[in-house]
């Protein structure tokens, strides 16, 4: 639209495509753009032509991608979501640390205090565990989503958790600050309609049969065309080529400007799953702040070497906290900055 | 349990291995084999000791693989499943054949007439389909159950149609006779749950993020740990390496065999996604039986040119009626027949 | 050009083609075709309308491909290759085998007496070998040759066996009825050119770092360039997802059928390497046969736990034997023949 | 060996070790350490024992990996390999750079000013080039080797191309200060072997069929084995999954501190074949030398959209000049610094 329009002429566009079958997002801070969702190729011209004589609308630009909210053309502006109070995809990296599965009140607590001391402002944990077995430890469930919410009472860090189950899905939003969407889950199309259905912010991690970034994008459209705009994607590794022993994944860093390229929502990386061994995860970490991610998550537990799930991934503190010292001079040579700065 | 064991004598192990705190679960038709579940490394010695002293345990095997009920180990008889009177997994070959989607009363009627005559005994055909993009066509839900009901009354032929959504489950029990789990969700670990816990038979593809034969055991193992035993399992293709314009996956036949040597469980091949291309069907459906797949599954169109989803891969009838009279004879070099023979 | 034309009108546009810098290339038993090459986007239409004027060319045909002379669209009719005395394309079934490297004179001729008398008519054995590890056995070169070659004499059968390095082609031509270039070498451009240059038949397995099926017939064009029309391709599978336990790589066998509606050439199948073990080369084996294929290379060895190299995928003698008497009704079901037939 | 040791008791190791069958290497600066190539798994034990028994042996370590000499085991000092004067593998970065082909003298001299001036110290050009397809420009042969030593001797770098026929070997060896191996060839053992004869250094590029890491040091090892030890590994990424629209490889910066923690050589990055389009080389270039790559590898044009071959993965030189002064802070930030400083 043309800036400075009416909302009588905004509804007048919307007006017109709901009669027309089309759904319809709006979108823009400083100018407003209406999409028009679901038109046909044979449809196209005739529709540009129309909209594009109204004398309030300033251009009609045809999304040829098949993703359309989450594209660029779709909106330019980029995308922040906040998290609990943690903006994510502005000028300071999000760097999310905790646990892989919430253990005890302890494990919990002792890790969410090193997470917020170190400058981390999100603690992630979880309490529903996807498992390649039927017969290993499936998570707390409700219990470990209760400890979640007293750390980030204790500690005032904002929380981010997995939900695998769509009959979770208004339990895990009651307790959680950012719902997260498993790489196994990135293709469940019935999870990411539920969680498009909230509002909660969500944490789509790349996935999938087929993890290429088209279908992250469609993905991430499966939960924007509900109506949730909440949503910062996750690369968190490929599956290897042999050498199971040296690694668990392949991390795709350059994933992260190729989005940045399609998409105006924001990218964290996650090394921890991305490497699978915790000694790769610091050079992995710096090279993801260098190479554009908005934030990290980073897994973190007391003791790796006791850890329930995920150990030999999984930083000990002092790693942590020296990661977390390393990061500030590169965020900067790349424009950016820790939140704790 | 020895031959000849009584049914005090099964039930005494079975209440020893409970007041240990494993799971049981029970098999065998000229013997009976009794299973214990969730066994940890270090008492596995002590408790082989202490049962295989009993007078009427005939020997005691360690099952060592991360899927146990799945494994030929835990049950060296194959397991045949019965679909609507069909038996999946014996001498006759199980022919799967239908429409990617149910479009329309006469397009499955019409289908369903040619499954029927052509020898093949279970019909397809998708109500609910996962698709890629938010805004292809998802399927005609619970109208589609209907007419593939009553497609099943007319012909006289089990159905077979996939369910996505957990929420969904017990409608589309109501109607099917078969559940199918697709590629995408065989690591959706709710789903997989939720199937278990019926008695539908399952029909569970091969995919996921890591389309390993083990992890596609361990999603069997999901189902048969509810207690549900009648998993079919269905090779459907490996993601491609380039040549994206040639076919749509790598159909691994090799996996056939290996899974036979590993589990019980039958195993079928469908070779429509698992290529892409309707012309390279019928020789991979004869190479399917030609390696010793339980069966086939095969997408079936009227007109494949207006398919509203996988023309490119949907047999035509005639197509499909040389492929099936071809059968036979290669049926019959493997010791097999076709059902209908 | 049209039937019956002259030698001197064949000749005329060969002329024409070579005044304009293009490459030619002559083929076709009842009909001429000649293939121009080197003709660039922006001369193709008018070198059509040229060409397609002159009364003696019946029709000008644009091959699109980025292969050409491999291409069903330069030459329709499929080719076959003869290797000493053995048509390999043909009705029949052509069956190599032998053991993976040539380790002594009494286990090569106590193998190709096994290979002969079931039925097979050509015999492999590597006298180089690509090994993974400079440490490792890299085979008899000149010494291993020469055992070749006198098996053939007694045998009566045709040998084929590896070139690994240019400055053994002379060598290799002179003992060897057939080339083989390994999958490591697909994309070993010298090696191809150099093996273009001979008029041997040239094996070209499957494989390199891109191992798709237009680079595969890149490479075979690489050698059909050079002039020596004599190529047959061999799937041999591609790189394993996970897994690695069970099987060496992923048999393809749906590339035979995808070959063969894209090149005239020759497609053979070998499950020894595509599967990895022994067990599972009879059932892929089978399959390959009936998918479509021209004949299949198979591993065999006296005593394959005591093999020098790829014992474990080596078939013994009584499997090899047993397998041989299963072919003949597969090959009949799809219209071929076993050459001892 | 003992700190301190005589020349003649070396000698007596390397004597024995020779009487004994074993090859052997000697290496280290403040401390002698001397290998032992070829031993059975069976005579391990009895020779460490011998061995450990004599008085100025410290101390027998069993390097039990596939590859020995390029195992920090074997070696635990970094190697540093010197290229015309330029150490790679020091606290220097060393970045080469030039076109992907050498065109003419024009666009090869000014390319070569422009990577002079910007901080680089390594010209790179290729002279002869793998093409997936025989009608590709190939390379202008000696005429490019003859261009790439002009533009050294006006520019004072170094220069390092391609060799890809082992009759060239000579040839290139004549011209360059390093050889490179290129990515299909990186299983090519003739190759490996005959830059292992020579005493240049060689750029080992990571790929071939199987592209492990395990591969990767095995390939190293060819060359070592023949008594070169200067080998540089580079990175350049592995083939994608999909999304080939998109970018050309996936390239594995995790590949780097893996390498690193299991050999002593050189890694340098190749982000423009490890991407594949110039917009993403910046950031991938920014996060190898952040995840610890000892140098980078870029392909740099005048006009890259004029490129006779990768011109879209080519830099201009804006670009370039850009990227060169955005390294030192990311090289400060991880213990490094560029040569030019």
């Amino acid at each position: 639209m043309k800036h400075g329009c009416t909302e009588d002429e905004k509804q007048h566009v919307i007006d017109r495509l709901t009669a027309l079958g089309y759904g319809t997002n709006v979108s823009g801070v400083e100018q407003t753009v209406i999409g028009a969702i679901g038109v046909l190729d044979r449809d196209r011209e005739s529709l540009m032509e129309q909209l594009g004589a109204l004398p309030y609308v300033e251009r009609v630009v045809p999304v040829l991608k098949r993703y359309k909210l989450a594209s660029l053309e779709f909106r330019a502006q980029r995308t922040t979501v906040t998290v609990g109070g943690v903006a994510i995809g502005g000028e300071a990296l999000a760097v999310m640390a905790g646990p892989c599965s919430v253990e005890s009140r302890q494990q919990l607590f002792a890790t969410a205090r090193v997470v917020r001391d170190a400058g981390a402002t999100i603690l992630r944990g979880g309490a529903y565990k996807p498992r390649t077995s039927p017969y290993e430890f499936q998570g707390f469930g409700e219990e470990g989503l209760k400890l979640l919410a007293a750390a980030r009472d204790e500690c005032g860090l904002a929380i981010v958790t997995e939900v695998l189950d769509p009959h979770d899905m208004d339990l895990v939003c009651c307790y959680a600050d950012m719902l997260q969407i498993g790489a196994r889950n990135m293709q469940n199309y019935t999870l990411l309609r539920e969680a498009g259905r909230t509002r909660k912010p969500v944490l789509l991690k790349r996935g999938g049969m087929y993890p290429t970034i088209e279908n992250w994008l469609l993905a991430a459209e499966y939960i924007l065309a509900e109506g949730n705009p909440n949503v910062v994607l996750c690369e968190r590794g490929l599956p290897p080529y042999g050498d199971t022993n040296l690694r668990r994944n392949v991390l795709d860093l350059t994933a992260v400007p190729i989005v940045k390229g399609l998409s105006h929502l924001p990218v964290i990386v996650d090394p921890s799953h991305g490497t699978g061994k915790a000694a790769l995860v610091p050079p992995l970490a710096r090279a993801a702040v260098t190479v554009g991610a908005d934030g990290l998550m980073l897994e973190l537990h007391p003791e790796p070497e006791r850890a329930w799930s995920d150990g030999p991934q999984s930083l000990d503190f002092p790693t942590f906290q020296a990661l977390m010292r390393d990061l500030p001079p590169l965020a900067a040579a790349v424009g950016r900055r820790l939140r704790s700065a």
